[in-house]
């Protein structure tokens, strides 16, 4: 069966390093210490399950040889992790976009080229323009380390993403689709999340195109042998250094040195200690003294998505033989998925399965729901004979939380964002979720946990502050190409631009037609 | 000095055995371990801090006798605490509402009566009152023990209450006020909270008048001595079953007894465990097996709102003497204090005041600002001589996360909602978010005690399901009147049913005129 082709339901980016509960002598999650360690220092990597990785997982067994049931995709300025994928020589391939991509909406299949699907009718089309267009607008007004500083922070961060797009979108077609946007981009709603946050995610990944594209986009490639590979190379030259089965409970200090215990029993000190966790995961652990109030509300405030990522096989990829090549956006009330890849990446969108997520027993049930959707899509019967399932539930894990990466809900941003990453006491935060590029994302988790390290560094006198923050080389072998826009794109108005251009003497024959009927009728004083 | 009068900031219900980290050998908080010891079982409570209470805390020392630091109010329907009051002797006293109450808005101070502020303007009273009649409208289409079963539960929530607000109120007073509304009774801001689970709280409260009034309202009384005097006679009785300094850390229930941890290195086993923590407290704990994926994501998405508590010490109630009661009501940009009570609650909005909660060092810079604050709405200059100040922030309580209670951001309710107080093997649920009735208040929490004691004991075939839950008969002392609402208050219009009312004969003047105008200018035709 190892000859099979994948079409799957996934999760995306995830934090090669993001372990929960890395706390650690001198230092922080497998990135970090891989750094402290290069500059001489003996970290140790304090890592809550039985393996390496975080959000990302490579499986391997018989059956598939090897699949990434956690973060997989990587792309074009995704240059920190494309440098360290490269020391360890894993290479990677393209994500299949040969063939036709396919929009299914209202029960049809419409084929497309290109990052988003294709619009015919002329007024959808200014609106799904204008959308991108001012999506990607708003995102350059907010600072990608500060968007808190962004000039309408207060206000956006009071909207909802629903709420703004409700404002923005004049049609069905155009808010349906930016629903999908997020679902598939933060596996989270639209009314679940601040505007302004959500605004900054898609910024600092690049925009709209970047952050939604195949070629060219977030979604370019994947590792050969699996994203896991990354976290095994870096725990492989740590060796000892990393403790797993440790999940950390207590942090102490109060003392001289900072006091770690872990489940396990075991006592580790350190001189700092590096918390690569999602923000909420902090939780899990008691603090003395205690965290400051804003740290302390904060990490009850920024939830991890929900999503379940799953693999399905066939025999044959039968999609490329009738024209597709396996990317399906797919929007239907009760589908079970929001977006596909060959090899591949579909999403279960987390709003409708939620209440099923509670029950292993619907294993099967979602695979059934999942090839039926993909009949409908691909109109194939082939569909509908899967050789073989992987699925993996992220919201099931206690020290994930969830997947991929923590949502702002509405307010939290303006109030709370600034301490995401500031220190407390001999404490350091990484974990993707405190990135400025790429956060939520692998590329993310590697800046946030060297960030994290060179700050240690600094404390320890050993770099100047300058030096803590460092800008990536591009990759010489995946190269970002720029996304342009055309004249039109810029340029065409919104539908309600359009509306206000022919309205003004619209306006005025209404309202002098129905001033004449009055005036007509004798419902006026003739004067 | 034990004579002074007090006007004090404040934080109001608390929980006075929603103890975090209670966890115990066949059970629960306080009131649940009273109610199993009463049943021949033998509880054991694991408290986190070193002094039992949880968000309710009295503070006594030489100079203020006592204070309530925490939850202190009472009031009528707010009957299990009331009956637990009496058990153990603590009087109640009525909060003074002899003067008049002031609402200060615009730099003005408007002397009111009664529940809410005396509106003169009528456009202003129709908004008003359309306002309050609307959220308890909406608030009787919510089961209070179901809110995710209204038949517009899932319109309502996605959107935050600031939404809402939008939609129902015409005024930009009114909507101040509402804002003040969510401020005062959450603790949070009207764009943090699900529209559905704001008003299901009002709902469980007994409405808008009933959550925010002082006579025949929530904040009717205090306990004479403190409430804390409540939870140390439960505490008493229960002896050495409570184990204080004992925070839970991790929760087994892979084998055939519970076996629970705590940070001093001490083992419990048990039957059963009711964890009485606020549900996102559940996060401190590792549990084995881990929690289902619905559980293991609420936890992460219902965080404590954001409040201190302060009591600012007057030689004399000076405020009498001008003729006021102490309540004040004041909206102001940047004021410190949304809400005063006379002995007092005020009460520091979230909003305003989270990026100086950072710093114990701005203590003074508070009071002076309360101080200045009284000064301007009692327009005395005795306001700014205050000879003792009490503060607590329960921002920085790890073991309460915030306070009074935890608050749904939007879509939160619908999704999980259902999970709140579903039994985990034989985990099972209580702290004052699991009830249906003053949820967030000292009642909510002893109904969610003794309701997950009962759950316990039914589980043990003790008593019968039918038996878990039960009303409460009514406070002999403490009587609840209904609110009547007067037949203007049912049948007066809105701003919006006033426009349309007026509305049809308006435009068809307006464009008449407009047409007319065209007609003469030449720019219609003549035919």
């Amino acid at each position: 069966m190892h000859e099979c082709n994948v079409a799957c339901v996934w999760c995306r980016e995830c934090i090669a390093w993001a372990l929960p509960h890395i706390s650690v002598s001198l230092s922080a999650g497998l990135s970090a210490a891989k750094l402290l360690q290069a500059n001489g220092l003996s970290p140790v990597v304090l890592e809550a399950r039985d393996r390496v990785g975080g959000r990302t997982f490579t499986v391997r067994n018989k059956e598939v040889k090897w699949v990434d049931v956690g973060g997989a995709y990587v792309g074009p300025t995704q240059n920190r992790i494309l440098r360290l994928a490269k020391e360890y020589g894993i290479d990677t391939y393209k994500v299949n976009e040969e063939e036709s991509l396919v929009h299914y909406v209202n029960g049809k299949s419409y084929p497309y080229k290109g990052s988003f699907p294709t619009v015919y009718n002329p007024i959808v089309l200014l609106d799904f323009n204008n959308l991108w267009r001012t999506m990607d607008d708003m995102g350059r007004e907010i600072p990608r380390e500060a968007p808190w500083r962004a000039p309408h922070a207060e206000e956006w961060d009071k909207m909802t993403m629903l709420e703004l797009f409700q404002k923005i979108c004049w049609t069905r077609s155009v808010l349906n689709f930016a629903k999908l946007f997020v679902n598939v981009n933060v596996t989270s709603e639209p009314h679940e999340v601040s505007a302004l946050w959500f605004l900054w995610y898609v910024k600092q990944c690049g925009g709209t195109m970047r952050i939604f594209s195949t070629s060219n986009g977030g979604q370019e490639r994947k590792f050969n042998g699996g994203s896991g590979q990354i976290s095994e190379g870096m725990a492989r030259e740590l060796g000892d250094r990393v403790k797993l089965q440790s999940p950390v409970y207590r942090i102490d200090q109060s003392g001289d040195v900072v006091v770690v215990e872990t489940l396990d029993k075991q006592t580790y000190t350190a001189k700092y200690v590096i918390l690569a966790t999602p923000p909420s995961l902090n939780m899990k652990m008691h603090f003395n003294p205690e965290l400051p109030p804003l740290r302390n509300q904060l990490i009850q405030r920024v939830p991890m998505g929900s999503v379940i990522k799953c693999m399905v096989y066939y025999k044959e990829n039968f999609w490329r033989n009738k024209g597709y090549c396996g990317t399906m956006a797919i929007e239907e009330e009760d589908a079970p998925i929001g977006l596909t890849l060959d090899d591949t990446k579909l999403f279960i969108p987390s709003h409708h399965l939620r209440e099923r997520l509670s029950s292993k027993s619907v294993l099967r049930f979602r695979l059934k729901k999942i090839c039926e959707i993909y009949a409908r899509v691909l109109d194939s019967e082939e569909a509908l004979h899967p050789v073989h399932y992987v699925e993996k539930n992220w919201c099931e894990e206690e020290y994930s939380g969830g997947c991929y990466t923590a949502y702002f809900p509405p307010g939290i941003l303006t109030q709370y964002g600034r301490v995401l990453r500031e220190p407390v006491g001999r404490l350091y935060f990484a974990g993707t979720e405190t990135a400025t590029e790429w956060s939520g994302y692998m590329e993310g988790a590697v800046e946030a946990g060297e960030r994290a390290a060179r700050e240690v560094l600094c404390a320890m006198n050993i770099i100047h502050q300058s030096q803590i923050w460092q800008t990536e080389p591009e990759s010489l072998e995946v190269p970002a190409l720029p996304f342009d826009t055309s004249f039109w794109e810029r340029n065409l108005p919104s539908v309600g631009g359009l509306l206000k251009l022919v309205g003004f003497s619209s306006f005025l024959s209404v309202a002098a037609a129905a001033g004449l009927v009055a005036y007509k009728k004798g419902l006026l004083p003739r004067s």
